[in-house]
């Protein structure tokens, strides 16, 4: 039995490059780390049509089952196997699927909202925010779904317009201020090559030299006795 | 002699907590960092009175000499001491003393603009943008300069919205896009663990295990190239 001894929050826009991120910084870990990529919780809506689901929005973060991933973190955490739901995009459902997914020393939970539930944040020791420019993440995403998936160019558009991008600033964006670290520009080669170091240290020494202590973030007279420069 | 494995800038606005974070992150080192604050490196005037001096621009990159920061950095790169300069805020003016500086392992570069010269980022291993709320910045000023300093209130407010201000957005600010970290709500816990162990390894082995790459930050092609997420 593992008892995963770092979790880490990758958070930020669509199209951000959070699944890059998430990717190169566990490179140096083969199998010793767990994905749980918060797109394989969208609720289940069983009750509703195919239309009722498709109209629903799918960047509030009401469409998650929060409860689901906070008891799977923890159940990762006690270094207990979950049954990992699977998402189907194109019925907008969950399928009857579970994957078993086995806890590791280091867990990536990434997603739009990997930073939004407090259940979850409570759970982190690295908060990541990743910050791209919305032109180059719509770029990403028209390329995506119009050039890989074939969508039409005007739907991805309007899409965007009328839900992706105001989610994206009510809820999203916000999320950046819990974070301990936000990587500029998608991933970058050196804060990658600094979150590699960091990621393979804790695999293999094993114990973190490092806690999250709280003063700094929730007492505000902390806040103000920095030096000024 | 020494030649200095890790440059780090370290820029953000006033009373962001560019100090504080300097400070913490080479807390490891004892003796061997050497810090280059950039407001040492105010040009001097010698052909202005006064009144002209007080009258300048110090929130303007154009205050600073940067062609001296440029050979001072390069210098301490290649081995050499330096004669860094000292300047006397009251007088708005550099003075006779000049302080012998040796190189260390670790070269810090603070300032409002220390990712604002190319030849300076060039030389940079890594570039850090303190990132803190502007409210949460002007107290701090105010502070400083009204309860410690015994400035007039209204003074520090007029020169606040007149200069800091505007420069900060149209000067400083802009200079995140070339932070390879941007650390927000200036000196938290975690990311300040991560960079004091980055720093400590790096003095430890004495040599990096991570350059700069180029191509992500340049070819604006690669830019569009990460998975969409």
């Amino acid at each position: 039995m593992t008892i995963p001894s770092l979790v880490i929050g990758i958070a930020g826009g669509t199209g951000a490059g959070k699944s890059t991120v998430s990717r190169e910084i566990t490179a140096g870990l083969a199998e010793g780390v767990t994905h749980m990529p918060l797109d394989n919780y969208y609720v289940a809506e069983p009750g509703l049509s195919f239309d009722e689901r498709r109209a629903r929005n799918y960047d509030h973060p009401s469409a998650f089952e929060w409860e689901l991933v906070a008891d799977h973190l923890g159940s990762l955490l006690s270094g207990r196997p979950i049954e990992m739901p699977q998402y189907d995009f194109e019925t907008h459902s969950r399928t009857d699927e579970r994957v078993t997914v086995e806890p590791t020393d280091v867990v990536v939970v990434e997603g739009l909202f990997a930073l939004y539930d407090e259940r979850l944040t409570e759970m982190q020791d690295l908060r990541i925010y990743v910050e791209t420019d919305a032109d180059v993440r719509i770029l990403r995403r028209i390329r995506r779904d119009v050039l890989e998936r074939g969508r039409e160019l005007e739907g991805v558009i309007e899409q965007y317009l009328s839900t992706v991008k105001p989610m994206h600033e009510q809820f999203v964006e916000p999320t950046k201020r819990r974070a301990d670290l936000i990587l500029p520009e998608g991933a970058n080669s050196v804060a990658i090559s600094l979150l590699q170091g960091m990621v393979d240290t804790e695999v293999e020494e094993g114990s973190r030299r490092w806690e999250r202590t709280r003063a700094r973030r929730t007492d505000p007279t902390v806040a103000l006795e920095y030096d000024v420069d």
